[in-house]
């Protein structure tokens, strides 16, 4: 796994073709349990870099689109799943607790409901207030410039913009790490008021 | 290939798991002949997306250790291979031209000789004033911000400081491409300035 910008924070991608950007799933590690975000499918190196690193505690899926590895993960490493409770009646997995807006994770991870996305509940979490981990709405396709997914995606365009901007009025954001596309890692906030004032 | 942040430049990149980082390679869309800098072997998919954006004609390579699939490419492709001038003589590869410090090796893009690094001859790039493109002396291991090579693997520690500081006092940079580790695509001119401080 890469370091991220911070000692307690990994990555692991997958570039995918179809979309010429890479996949990007999170590690956190913490005292209390390891927690990992939109995991990816591990390699047997970054399978045994986790185990090095701890484990992990709890898997966190920021939308049904997102499940990718964690079913094979929690299963492997004994992990509890969390997903977005707007999303519980055709979540693909069972999880053991559903996650609504503005719930404190674990302390530190805050969620928020990025209502008109993509699916119904689709969650971004708030670490420690300076690093945004975003699923699906927002993105990055060009390296330093964040995107909103297309209009012909969103259940609600107008909904889904009150939410990015509901991002961007967050104060503090120095990374923006992205499940699709390329991470920010400084000057997130700015980015986010970039793609803000662009809807 | 995924977009980096102009429209006309793009990468690829693979996972190191000695080092735990990803390796990247550049190429430059451009009228006259498009150009890769120290080319990562390609995937079916990269080569057939490189093709699509027509092909290469130039392929430079920054020092004798980042000659990874350049010969194969070059060989495929029909491309000339430029290399650093201060390595000709033990370089991997024969070379169509030899670059000193200081050189336009084609409109807007400019040679910096990295002089006391890992290699005698390593050249940094400088892309139309606000892209740097890096080798191996100045790296991104911790996401945001960039560190030189270890002292262990320098010719000489402090005319490597001195490559730095000058790659540092270059105005006007946006973003830093380093072959080996994360990006900067946004005040990169910050991020070497808290390098150069750090030496």
């Amino acid at each position: 796994m890469k370091q991220l910008h911070r000692k307690d924070l990994f990555g692991w991608s997958e570039f995918n073709p179809e979309r010429n950007i890479d996949f990007h799933s999170v590690l956190w590690v913490r005292e209390g349990g390891n927690v990992l975000i939109d995991p990816l499918p591990l390699s047997e190196h970054d399978h045994e870099h986790l185990q090095s690193l701890g484990g992990v505690e709890y898997i966190i899926i920021t939308n049904s689109d997102h499940c990718r590895g964690a079913e094979q993960i929690a299963g492997d490493m004994g992990a509890k799943v969390f997903g977005p409770a707007e999303e519980e009646s055709t979540f693909p997995l069972s999880c053991d607790r559903w996650l609504y807006d503005l719930e404190e994770v674990v302390p530190g991870l805050i969620t928020y409901r990025l209502d008109g996305s993509k699916t119904t509940g689709e969650l971004a979490l708030l670490l420690e207030k300076d690093t945004l981990i975003t699923g699906d709405l927002i993105r990055c396709h060009v390296g330093g410039e964040l995107c909103m997914l297309p209009e012909v995606k969103l259940i609600d365009y107008h909904k889904a913009v009150q939410s990015v901007k509901r991002m961007a009025a967050l104060p503090g954001i120095k990374a923006v790490l992205n499940g699709d596309g390329w991470p920010l890692f400084n000057h997130g906030g700015e980015a986010l008021h970039r793609l803000a004032r662009s809807l």
